[in-house]
């Protein structure tokens, strides 16, 4: 693996490049042998879902973070350890299937959602069968403290999902109610990743609860920037329409920081234009002027920024010249979360 | 538990309602534990979705399938052995849920769907909830090997249901086709009720088969009984609408029969009826006519009288005092899945 010490996000990609082609390899040969023998259409639908040109960010995670913590493939266990984190991807398509039907989204990165392209049945039912191989891995592979810990992210974003339509129609939402919806829907999943890549490694208590902390902080990084792409991102590059979340007057951080902040007047038309539906058809402008005036995007990214520090700062009980360059690796993703466009 | 030697429905039913009192309590307190701490709509999403006045014939098989194995309550083992059963319970409920997004009903054992009274969203993401604790019950509880059980059951019941959309345009539909969607639909995971309750007790192997092949047979009758009931059903009694297969042109075992003995002229008068949608409209009695001409009806109640029959001749592997209760249990269960009228 090169050394990316001090490394942008050409040099990260380059690292990690083959780590991603053996995921895409070892999920394609798995799916393949999971539905041999099985209906052609439901075949057809779970490779059209799964190989959605996608990060792999989650199985990644798995991967590293077994090695962070001392992981050598021998034999058997590299499969496995790899079996382990295509499960992640499979719950993470899952999800997006069902999210599909539920958003009722035509399209999802560039291309026709499952939904759209197989219907209805083909997005809930194809999205159970992930769901049910993925915790089949993780149940047989990983051990019942793994199955635990799947399990508890698995709900939590069901949860998660269940907090956010609740908070849709709160206006006061606080940044604690927000951040508590991105644990569940986001943060924890990702947290499971490396808190799992470290229990395969078979690392102490401490280093699994070092990588479950980190995990969290990506994850809810994440997520901050995905609400300002949500604002400011390059259609280009995120192939997103720009305004989506506002358009579904969603508080995203950038909101709930500038009402926070905002004089009574501008506070009640960022309310107004974020509440009525026909307000926001042409509101966006508007809204962006009052968020850009009390830097509601500078000071989300700031708080993306801490929240991304205090990850690297629990990698520190990761020391010695073997995990180095793991570890820049786990620093540099960390920083590309942050600068990321898509 | 009472003797229900020559049992008939009451005395079936009488001796299982202790049983299933008992699965009803242990799946309201887990599912209760489970949720704590969840969001309050998530919470009565699931326990209005569960508490739907099933039969649990699911969980029921479970215990009575490890009680026929030899299995003893003893301390812990005994609420092993109902989570274990609840799993299933928790899974059909998935289905069902999900289920009902796709078909639209509104309707649901005469209440509104968990779709038409709380919506989409919460419809899939409740059902993903009880089917990621389905599997986590399983995996932690049962071992590796009731897990693979139960995974093939799940999978095997999307690949069914894409089987059946395939049938769905096919009427040449021949019977081992249409056995095969409900093998996988339905009778697979009966089959997995027996099998994981066999694996509980510490079953020898063929013990394990063959509560698998009494499942298999048991799941396949209950599917020939509901297409039955589908044209000859007592609404007051079932709760369901009559005809409401033949208003989706559905193959079921009735038709198949039929048009495989009908002269040319029937056949294309049954066929025309099932494929139009206007012809369905008012087609049922002339389709029903026809049917009746054929005996499609009385062979079809003959075929699930010979696979009740296989189910029963196959539990010979079991004799002796102890078991004969549970036996005769058993046996009543298969006559029930003929006579059922609901």
């Amino acid at each position: 693996m090169a050394d990316v010490t001090n490394a942008g996000v050409p040099e990260l990609l380059q690292a990690i490049a083959p780590e991603v082609e053996k995921i895409e390899q070892i999920m394609l040969q798995d799916l393949r042998e999971a539905s041999a023998g099985a209906d052609p259409l439901l075949r057809e639908v779970l490779e059209y879902g799964l190989l959605n040109g996608g990060k792999r960010l989650r199985p990644l995670l798995v991967v590293l973070a077994a090695r962070l913590c001392g992981f050598k493939e021998e034999n058997d266990d590299k499969e496995t350890l790899y079996k382990l984190a295509i499960a992640f991807e499979y719950l993470h398509c899952a999800t997006l299937f069902h999210d599909d039907v539920i958003d009722r989204a035509d399209m999802r990165r560039g291309k026709p959602s499952v939904n759209e392209k197989f219907g209805t049945i083909a997005a809930i039912l194809g999205g159970d069968f992930l769901h049910s191989r993925s915790m089949f891995l993780i149940g047989s592979l990983g051990g019942r403290k793994a199955l635990q810990i799947f399990c508890n992210a698995t709900n939590a974003m069901v949860d998660g999902e269940f907090l956010q339509l609740r908070n849709a129609q709160n206006y006061n939402l606080s940044e604690d109610d927000y951040l508590a919806a991105v644990k569940g829907k986001t943060a924890l999943l990702i947290a499971a990743t490396c808190e799992i890549g470290a229990i395969a490694a078979g690392a102490s208590t401490a280093k699994q609860l070092a990588l479950a902390q980190y995990g969290i902080s990506l994850g809810t990084a994440f997520q901050i920037v995905d609400d300002l792409l949500d604002y400011m991102g390059d259609v280009a590059k995120t192939g997103k329409v720009i305004g989506n979340d506002f358009q579904e007057g969603k508080m995203t951080l950038p909101v709930i920081l500038t009402i926070a902040e905002a004089n009574t007047e501008d506070k009640a038309s960022l309310l107004f234009l974020l509440e009525n539906t026909s307000a926001r058809r042409d509101g966006f402008p508007e809204a962006f002027e009052i968020i850009q005036r009390y830097d509601g995007f500078g000071r989300s990214r700031k708080s993306a920024e801490s929240v991304v520090a205090k990850a690297v700062a629990g990698l520190e009980i990761f020391s010695g010249k073997n995990v180095s360059p793991i570890l820049t690796i786990f620093k540099a993703l960390a920083q590309y979360v942050l600068t990321r466009e898509k």
